[in-house]
Parts: C-alpha cells; sequence; structure tokens
C-alpha cells in the first residue's frame, strides 16, 4: 500500500488533461504550464542521486563545475536543436527591454561554446567543465515528453586528440554505474561522423543538406528499420498518418552502400576492421577509422571493455554540429510500465566531437568533445526498473497529544535532530487519529506519543510505523494484528534515540 | 597569487559592461546576456555547499523536497514583486502557443502557493517543503544585481499555530549556523504585520493602498533613517537624483506614532512588553502581541536565545501578502571589497506568514508560513568575509611526457580515481613548461612525471605544486627556491598514492 499522497501531475500526462473544473473566473485556476510539472521528494531523490553520483564521477576525472545563465542572447545559442525542420522554434525566447533577443537554452553545450569563446584567452586549455541544470524546449507536449528536463554534460574544449573522446565515453559509463546501472544493463555506442563523410562523398554525396538528411534518415534506424531508413535515404517515406517526409534523394546503389555499412555488427577490434573494408579508399575515412582504433586503445587502458563501450556504424545522432567520433548511450534495463508492458528506454544520453562551435564566435577552430546525460530520462528509468531504491522517507513525527505540553514535544524532536534523525512535532489542528493518518502518509519510520502517564513515568512511547506498514502488505486480516498493537512500545526517555535508530536500521 | 584563470564575468559588472570590439559582423559576439553572469567552480563551490547545509537543515525538521518547474502562468504567479511601484513589469513573460501568457517565477513562494492550492485534497496537511532553485527578476541589472539568482525556501503550509513561524526562524538561525556563519554574526529579527495593522488603525490608516505605503515608508528605515522615513510616512521625499516618491500621506502626529513604534529596542522579552504598551487597545495589534508571545515560547523550546532571534519593530518586509508574522535575516558579518573598504551586507534572507496566497486559488483561506534565504547574496557575503575556506581544488595532472606512454598515463591516472583522488592526463598539444603552468592554474595538488628513466625503475616522480605555490606566495627570492626544486621527489609507483595523500593532507 503506497501510502504517499498521489500528485496526479507526477502520473506521466501533462497537466494540462487535469484542466477543466474551474468555479469562480475571478479566481486564477491552480495548474501549471502546459508540458510542465511538478515533482515531489520521490522523484527527487533518484533525480538528485544521478546528478551527485555522476558530478563526482567527473571531478574525479579532473572536471571543474561551471553553470551559464538559463538565458543567452538567440544569436549566440543558435539554432542547433535535433528537430531542425523548424528552424524558428523550439526555443523559448524573449525581447530584452533593449530590444535584443534571449532565449532559454535547450542545452548545456551552445551555452559552452559561448562561454569558450568568451574566456578562451584567459582559461586552463584545454578547458574541461562539467555542468548540470534543466533545459527547455518549446515543443508539444506529450505524454512523457516535457518542455523543462534536466541534463548533466561534461565536455573537453582544446584538445583534438582521440584520448579526450575515450575519456568522454569512459566517464559516461563510470557515470552510468555509478548512478545506479547495474553493470551490462547500459552500452556506449560508438561511431564517427568522419567515416560518413567518407561513406557519402564515396557515393556522391557532396552537398551539405543532402549529407543532413542522410544523417537524419539513418537516425532513425531504431524506429523505422531499415525498409523504413531506405525509403528516407530515396525519394521519401509516407508514415501511417499519411504524412510525407522528403528523403535525401540517393540513388538506390548509394542508399544500399549506406544501409550496408550502418548493418555492420557491433563490436570492438572486429567491427573495426569490417569498417575499414567498408570506408576504405577515402581520406576522411580513413582518417575517422584511425580516430576509432585510437580511441579503441585508450578505451582499454581506462579499464572500459566491450562489455561497457561499443563501434556501432548505426550510431549517428541527429545534431548537425558533430564533426567527429559520435556517442550514445543506451539503456538495456527490461523495464515495465504501469501496466506491466515492456518499456524500451533506449538513449538515457549522448554525445560526440564538435570541432566548430567555438569557431562560430571567434572564426578560430577550437576542437571539443562531450557527453550529455539525460537526466530526467535516466532516473525515470531507473525509477521504472525499480533500480532506485531511494524512498522519500518521512521524519519521526511527534504527536501534539496534550497541547499544555508543546515546549516538551519540541525539545523531544530537537532531541533527534540533533542525533541527525528528521523530526518534528506535528503542528496542524487534527486529533490524535488524523495525526497517526498524516505521519503513516509522510512514509514517518515511527510517532512519538508522550502524555501525562508517560510525563509522570519518564518515559515515551514509540509506535513503530514501519512495521506496521510491513504487516499491512504481508497481512491480510487487517483487524487481527491491529488489535495486537504491534510495534508500541513504551520505553524509558533516555531510550529514545536509541530506539528510534533500531527501527531506521531495521527499514534499511 | 592567485593562478586561478581570472573570469571577468565574475568581477561584479554586469556581463555587457564587458561589450565592443565585435569585429567581424557575420559572426554572433561571444557575451551572456545583461544582468546574466557565469559563475565558475570557486563561486559555486560556496553556494553548493550553503544548500546542503541548509537541506540538511530542512530534512531534519521534517520537510520535505518538491521542484516547481521554472514557469507558471502569469495569473496564477500574481504580482507580489516587493517593487510593485512598475505592477506589469519585474518578470520575463512570454507567451505561449495557445495564446496564455507564461512567466518565469520570480521567487519560490507563489508557485508553492499554486502548487498547494492544485494538490490541497491529496496533500499531507500541514504540507511542509523545502525547495532551491533559480529565480528571475526583469529587472535593471547594475554591480552586484543580478537577473537571476538562487532561493532555498522552507514553508509550512496549513497551520495557523505561532509554533510554525518559531520552527521557521529556528531553521533560518541553524541553516545560517550550517551555512558557515559565525555563531554571534547573524541575527533573525521578528516582526507582526498584526502590530503594523493595529498601530495603523489606531493612527487612523484604513485603506490598504495607504497601509502598503507606510509599510514600504517603514522598510526603508535601514537605508534611509528616520528622518527619510518621515518624509515618505507624510507627503514624499525628493532624492539626491531630483525623483520624488509620493509619501503614505500620514499626518505628524500619526507619523510620529509610527516611527516611535519601529524605534522601540529590538530584543526579546522586555520588547515584548514595550511593544504590547505601545499597541494595547487595538484588537488586531493585541492578538500581535500574543502570536509573538507564543513564538518567543517556542524560541526557547527549540533553543534559539536571544543571540539568534529577536523582536525588532523597525522589520515590515516590503512584500503585501505577508499576514502576521515577519522574519528577516541580517548578516553582522564584517566583510570588506576588493578595494578593502567596509561591505554592510545586512539581510541575507526574510519571510513570514501569508495566509491568503492559497486563497487566491480556492477561495479558501489557507495559513501558511515560510522563510527564503538569498543562496547567492549569502554565498557572495561569506566569500568576501573569507569565511568560505572551500578552493576549488584542481585534479593532480599526469604530464603526457612521452606520447608512446598515454596507455600508462592513463592507467596511473586510473589507479588514483579508484583511490578517490581527482586525475587527469593532461589532453592538450603543449609541451612541458606549458602542461606545468596548465596544472598550476588548476590549483592541482602535484603533477606526476613519468619517463624512461622513471619507467625502468618503476618510479615516479611527483612534484607537490600545493607546496610550491606556497613557497611562491612567502619567499620573495623565487630563483633560488625553484633552483632547489622543492617539493620534487621521486618515488616508487607504488607508493603513488600514499604520496599524493600526503601532499593533500598537508594542503587541507
Amino acid at each position: 500500500m503506497d501510502l504517499t499522497s498521489p500528485n496526479p501531475s507526477l502520473s506521466g500526462e501533462p497537466a494540462d488533461a487535469k484542466r477543466g473544473g474551474m468555479t469562480d473566473p475571478s479566481r486564477p485556476e491552480a495548474r501549471s504550464p502546459r508540458g510542465f510539472i511538478d515533482r515531489r521528494a520521490r522523484d527527487l531523490a533518484a533525480e538528485r542521486a544521478i546528478l551527485r553520483a555522476v558530478s563526482a564521477v567527473y571531478e574525479r576525472y579532473g572536471f571543474e563545475a561551471l553553470e551559464t545563465p538559463a538565458f543567452e542572447y538567440a544569436d549566440a545559442l543558435g539554432k542547433f536543436l535535433p528537430d531542425a525542420d523548424r528552424p524558428n522554434e523550439g526555443v523559448f525566447a524573449l525581447q530584452d527591454d533593449d530590444e535584443q533577443w534571449m532565449a532559454l537554452r535547450y542545452d548545456l553545450t551552445a551555452p559552452l561554446a559561448r562561454f569558450a569563446a568568451q574566456n578562451w584567452e584567459t582559461l586552463p586549455k584545454p578547458f574541461r567543465r562539467y555542468a548540470f541544470g534543466p533545459v527547455w524546449r518549446n515543443e508539444k507536449p506529450g505524454p512523457g515528453r516535457y518542455r523543462e528536463f534536466v541534463q548533466c554534460d561534461a565536455d573537453t574544449v582544446g584538445s583534438a586528440r582521440p584520448e579526450a573522446d575515450a575519456e568522454i565515453i569512459a566517464m559516461a559509463a563510470e557515470g552510468l554505474v555509478a548512478a545506479g546501472v547495474p553493470d551490462g544493463a547500459a552500452i556506449l555506442k560508438i561511431n564517427s561522423r568522419k567515416l560518413l563523410n567518407g561513406l557519402m562523398a564515396s557515393a556522391g554525396v557532396a552537398d551539405e543538406s543532402q549529407k543532413l538528411a542522410v544523417l537524419r534518415a539513418v537516425d532513425k534506424l531504431d524506429r523505422l528499420g531499415p525498409d523504413g531508413v531506405r525509403l528516407l535515404l530515396g525519394e521519401g517515406r509516407l508514415d501511417e498518418s499519411g504524412a510525407f517526409t522528403k528523403g535525401a534523394g540517393l540513388n538506390a546503389a548509394a542508399a544500399e552502400r549506406v544501409l550496408a555499412f550502418t548493418a555492420a555488427g557491433a563490436g570492438r577490434g572486429e567491427t573495426l576492421s569490417q569498417l575499414s573494408n567498408a570506408i576504405g579508399g577515402s581520406p576522411e575515412g580513413d582518417e575517422g577509422v584511425r580516430d576509432l582504433e585510437a580511441i579503441d586503445r585508450a578505451l582499454i587502458s581506462l579499464g572500459v571493455g566491450p562489455d561497457r563501450a561499443i563501434f556501432d556504424p548505426s550510431v549517428v545522432r541527429g545534431l548537425e554540429y558533430y564533426t567527429g567520433a559520435v556517442f550514445e548511450a543506451e539503456l538495456l534495463l527490461g523495464t515495465t510500465d504501469e501496466k506491466g508492458l515492456p518499456v524500451r528506454f533506449g538513449s538515457v544520453g549522448g554525445g560526440g566531437r564538435y570541432d566548430d562551435l567555438v569557431a562560430r564566435f571567434t572564426g578560430e577552430r577550437v576542437p571539443a568533445t562531450g557527453f550529455s546525460f539525460g537526466v530526467s530520462r535516466l532516473a525515470a528509468a531507473l525509477r521504472a526498473a525499480g533500480r532506485q531504491g531511494l524512498e522519500a522517507r518521512g521524519p519521526v513525527v511527534v504527536i501534539a497529544f496534550d497541547q499544555s505540553h508543546m515546549a516538551d514535544y519540541f525539545a523531544i524532536a530537537g532531541e533527534m535532530r540533533a542525533a541527525g534523525i528528521p523530526a518534528e512535532v506535528y503542528l496542524g489542528a487534527s486529533g490524535m487519529k488524523a495525526q497517526m493518518k498524516y505521519a503513516d502518509r509522510r512514509l514517518s519510520p515511527a510517532a512519538v506519543i508522550v502524555g501525562e502517564d508517560e510525563f509522570a513515568a519518564g518515559t515515551v512511547t514509540v509506535k513503530d510505523l514501519d512495521l506496521g506498514r510491513a504487516l499491512s502488505r504481508g497481512v491480510t486480516d487487517n483487524a487481527a494484528w491491529r488489535a495486537e498493537r504491534p510495534g508500541q512500545a513504551t520505553v524509558p526517555r533516555a531510550d529514545l534515540v536509541t530506539t528510534i535508530r533500531a527501527i531506521l536500521d531495521a527499514g534499511a
């Protein structure tokens, strides 16, 4: 029995599904904006644990913290959203009182490029920073698809070495484990845009927009399968809804070459030699193979084996700014939704090498590589998989049993807090029964009751709510165990903290 | 000698002071928007330590975490900014694609009121939540005055008890100590709007807007002194710039009464009896005195003495939504600015009882009380006072001495990371000298150098950069100690971690 209060806005439906029922037009309706949600303790526990764990990994690798503002000037932000079909949409923008357009960041990479360009002269180089925080996308919300979510990134700016890519991959792999993903339940997939560029050059693709169309087509391999992607590589594809997506316009032979390349098996050493054969001849493709070979060597010395990171030619990443290696973290956890149906979580993060973002500002090419965890997404996946045991425990509740003893109750709560145990005195206006119900709904481990008898005897009565909840889950005949009042004990006041500790330890 | 890279945007000037010098009109200029700043490791260390410490206090008191979105519908947010002279400004607002106006939250209280109203039926009551995060104000930026800053709040919604106020005050006092403010260097000042309302009723103030004008006038006591406030209570005041602020329009006798009230000494028991005399007769004033008496009793049982919290009749808080007790945390730390001039920090947080915010939505009055820390402000104050010793330490840097040994260098860095020591292999393209400089600028405790000799002998050379920096600060004849190469030792490879630990411990 889950006694936490059910918050409708956490059920995965967008908040606006709950609208209506407004009665007084003079009063505003209490609702969060479309596509934005409130998150309570149990949601935040998983997310905060991930941020703590991943940040610790980043710091151990020598990355320093940076926080840039929520806003950037729109021109500095650029238009690098994955869905660039609507290039002027996707961000929340407004005009400042000096008429300049500002927009909320849609990721943490664009602000980093701006920061690095702005401070390049004085930064230690390579500049290695990590960052986390909300990003905003002005998109149509849907189930599980919000317009505000949390990312956690690490980037190295100013190193062209493939080892810098390898390190980013190693951190991502280590971050997943630190975040609570069991060994073997996630995999980092690596590819290189240089290979793809080489392939496309030899397939006769020269034009940048055609190249991007090919990349976007391959990026849909997971969702549409080879047949769907074949259509998108060629003339185009009509989806179930009747909407037509224009294709990249490759001829059939070129499309087959691209598909054959992406179908090469995923692995490490063996995949590399296969790719080498598939690309052989194109200078950029050869460079891509050499990069991946160097990444492979560095991954080995970093202790990242093929069980945690593999080369996968089907990974391309939708963003147009990548210039070399690209990475994607895929969650293999078998999770089920509320109805018990299997959920494929897929990607929980990605990144790659982007050597031109700083040059947008300075004109000087600055090599850079990085990775971004979709923290909200990873937290949701781990929660769904039951991998985050972090329950939002409530405080011990000292029952306001006798109004004339409030000062004593505060002293009792203070004693527990001093011992590091979260505790509170009930401060509502309700009676005993409602107070016990309150403690239960807060998931309190225990309630402390002290009345005249206890004060006279120098004792306190401790009700073990953890045990009560456990029993109520396991025992069908509620009335029976309730009658026995299990888990309630009157102990000397001096034993209060040890008694509570025993309950907490038993529940841990 | 501070070897961290000087980041211009951290110097306290708004970022736009650095503009100009744009050379290529086809390229965007790299700059953060007006009034928004980037924060690097050393800034974040203080802020994150405060958030950790204060959150821990809130959790110990039984408050649960809540995060609401950055956006609220504008009508839900309401207009409760302290500076309500421009009631339609102050927030960053934009129109959603369904034409509804959304605005970024300007504090954490208004979103809580919306959340509580939306979920009231299903929440455990009283609902006790804490929250932290950025808030945004669309105001004119200035030195040290930003348009995005971090707050950290705790609120109890659904308890009319003065004990709930006392608990909020106790947490604020405890939070200050936990955040690193030395005992005695901060004080919580408490007052009650009911006292002020009682006073104003007896002074003939009936109209709400006149009442608000009186409150705003008294709120400026700190800045303008009694003479300035007297003008604002009366006809109005002409400031140095020649701008005229319209006054509250009290007659001279009423203005004197208000001033006399605010001048009653600040303390606990004695102040209460003085206030009681000053107000005596007005029912609302008497109620205010009774509330403060109950707060006093609860504070005593919570262990908060007059050294940490006092009643001060001059505290009113500018916000119009307060209905009862009001609190303000004042920092007494003597700090100096970059030029060594004394800086008065004043308020680092405030709050109070607001019983009508939830009723805005539901029509039902819900008693509530809370406190908000200005985290960015408190962090700045503690840094300025040198009270936050949290330097942003860099990682141990493994020098990329011999390119053919990169794999070994990664293994060495991995060994340190596994021991919990932040470490990295230098991944730039520069030579030894630049690499050592890089390590120094990162504030690395040590650099590790391994060349052919060391590989052959099974050793590593460790350079103690902490010691080097200490010497360079204390020794004027740099050349002399440089010649002796102090703090450089070649040790067996197996002793690497212990050697680094010794350096870290010495620097701690």
